[in-house]
């Protein structure tokens, strides 16, 4: 028996094509070969989507015909629309979210993966968290529009006019690098549903449960919350020095695989110069100094900042308010789920790993009971 | 790096002393270090959650305690009421199970996994079996009955009359014996939606996913089918070689960690002698053919029969439709799935394991769009 890693750490848990996390040199590689720098500067969420499920980018008619289809898969079917309706409308966006795509998605019978299924999946978040973003806010519902794509989308049925350009770049190009990032908990989550041969509505339910976490997508909320209580830049370093004696975490910075910076970190922050000024002065001198004493704490880590600090930036920009956040990267992170579950079926074997008992032997102690 | 072992097989990714499948020895042993044969003998399924729960079988009164929570739980919430009733009522029961388990345990904020909110989940469970089983039958809804056990209110809100003392009695045992597995799929899934910090609904919506796939909890409705497509004893031989002439697998038979009988199967083998006595002659002759026809293909495999094979004759006895199998087999495993959660809390660490980049280098592919 191997000796046990904690949290599967170096454990090769997948052979995969969908996306490389290459650590050492801070680069993420996208199927095809495709540097996420290069992708973020002209790709659109619909196109990156295309490429991790396909394994080529589309040409316009393929993206045309994408765009018609995830237009179509927008609508919520009625029992999604019951179901949401029932919920409260103060309950967490990613609990009302868990729960309307495992409505949308339910079937008659179990069915085999599929990629008009992940389309279809793709294609429906963005109308869900609208729906308790506007049920939150005891707002009448926004109908999705055809003539806009996926970033545009969400802003519409949010705020029921359309959102600048600009907006609508930032949404896009933050769905753009979010879309996956190698065997993260979430995507692995969606391997390991996969794996019993179960169904992809199954897969981005359980997905959806692992992002909310804040070790996980729930980060970049953290982030934003701890920006939002160091409040001016002047207030940062007698802000992050206590919370430090405090042994808090910073949340925003150090990652599992990243060795250095985070290379979506560094387009997020350049772009966050112009999506929110004011908020990007204070954020950068906040990640000064939290380097700063990350580095005299433990000056062998590489302590670096990594993507949600800057995606919480790039979001308040964007307009999206923080309770949403987690909403948001789900609503890229699906087609990723999506593309490694569909790339597993072609080998599929459950998996089902071994543990090491702690327990007492059979026999240590007597059973005190018949209650029968 | 080490080696990419598929499907983790061997891979060590929890230490527990939750349950522990010792499969060379053909045992399975629950917390506390009890043998399954032994407390399968005397144990109900609520001793065997708090068991799980607590790694100590509660006395009279903490059980009398348990059982009075249990039923305080077992209600709907309205927002649970409403989303079973927005789900058309064909709808396939895992599928309701997952999207109601969702609703019930929604929340306005994300929460850390404590015991009540596990009480919670495992009794809500057979009430939302029963909703599915009679909407799809179109009849009224049944309310739980707080003088009943949990086996027995399964029962009860299904069928809106009192079980026979056997079919409670043979239903108390299936969840007993079901309860929990060590690292199995579901559980696992659990284990790595907990690790991110994420709340206790979202860890068990994730691992009633998991279980819903025909290679993990899926396979009892796929061996009683397998029953039903036999029919007869005298057809079982035919049916079996023409179907391994197909290379179709036998559900209900082999298992990653058993090397030997399964000790759950060969006491659900006992139990459908009164439980299915027409059934399980001729489930024990396709049992028997099944083993030599395996063993005839694969002298070099340990060829056992898993729990499968007899939970299906069992739940046939009790009088559980096969589409509820799935179900049911739930109802039981959410005790050690909520259980694994509560224990992996003590030393939490996200569970991202590495992969390794089946596609191209950088720079390979041109980028043939700029689509802006």
């Amino acid at each position: 028996m191997p000796e046990f890693s904690p949290g599967l750490e170096g454990v090769v848990a997948a052979e995969t094509a969908v996306s490389e996390v290459d650590g050492a040199n801070g680069r993420l590689i996208y199927r095809g070969g495709y540097l996420i720098e290069d992708l973020a500067a002209v790709g659109t969420f619909e196109e990156t989507a295309y490429l991790l499920w396909h394994g080529e980018l589309p040409n316009q008619e393929e993206l045309a015909a994408l765009r018609r289809q995830m237009a179509a898969d927008r609508r919520l079917k009625d029992s999604t629309r019951g179901t949401l309706t029932s919920l409260d409308p103060t309950t967490d966006p990613m609990d009302a979210l868990r729960t309307a795509v495992s409505a949308q998605g339910a079937t008659r019978s179990i069915t085999k993966p599929t990629l008009e299924e992940a389309i279809a999946l793709v294609s429906v978040v963005p109308t869900i968290v609208a729906v308790s973003y506007r049920r939150a806010k005891g707002l009448e519902l926004v109908e999705p529009r055809d003539d806009l794509g996926h970033a545009a989308n969400l802003l519409w049925m949010m705020e029921g006019k359309e959102a600048s350009p600009d907006r609508v770049h930032w949404l896009d190009s933050y769905l753009v690098l979010l879309a996956d990032h190698g065997l993260n908990a979430s995507t692995f989550t969606a391997r390991v549903i996969a794996s019993t041969g179960s169904d992809l509505t199954s897969c981005v339910v359980g997905a959806v449960g692992a992002l909310k976490g804040p070790a996980h997508g729930g980060a970049t909320f953290a982030a934003r919350t701890m920006l939002d209580k160091i409040g001016t830049a002047a207030n940062a370093d007698s802000w992050l020095r206590e919370a430090h004696a405090q042994h808090a975490r910073f949340p925003g910075f150090g990652h599992r695989v990243y060795r250095t910076y985070d290379p979506r970190a560094k387009i997020l922050k350049e772009m966050a110069k112009a999506a929110a000024p004011e908020l990007h002065k204070s954020a950068e001198h906040t990640e000064e100094v939290a380097l700063q004493i990350l580095h005299e704490a433990h000056p062998e880590r590489p302590n670096a900042t990594n993507v949600d600090f800057w995606a919480s930036v790039v979001l308040t920009g964007v307009g999206i308010p923080k309770e949403l956040f987690t909403c948001v990267f789900a609503t890229s992170r699906v087609a990723g789920w999506t593309a490694h579950v569909l790339e597993s079926l072609a080998d599929l074997r459950i998996i089902r790993p071994a543990s090491v008992w702690k327990g007492p032997q059979p026999g240590t102690k007597p059973l005190p009971i018949a209650s029968r």
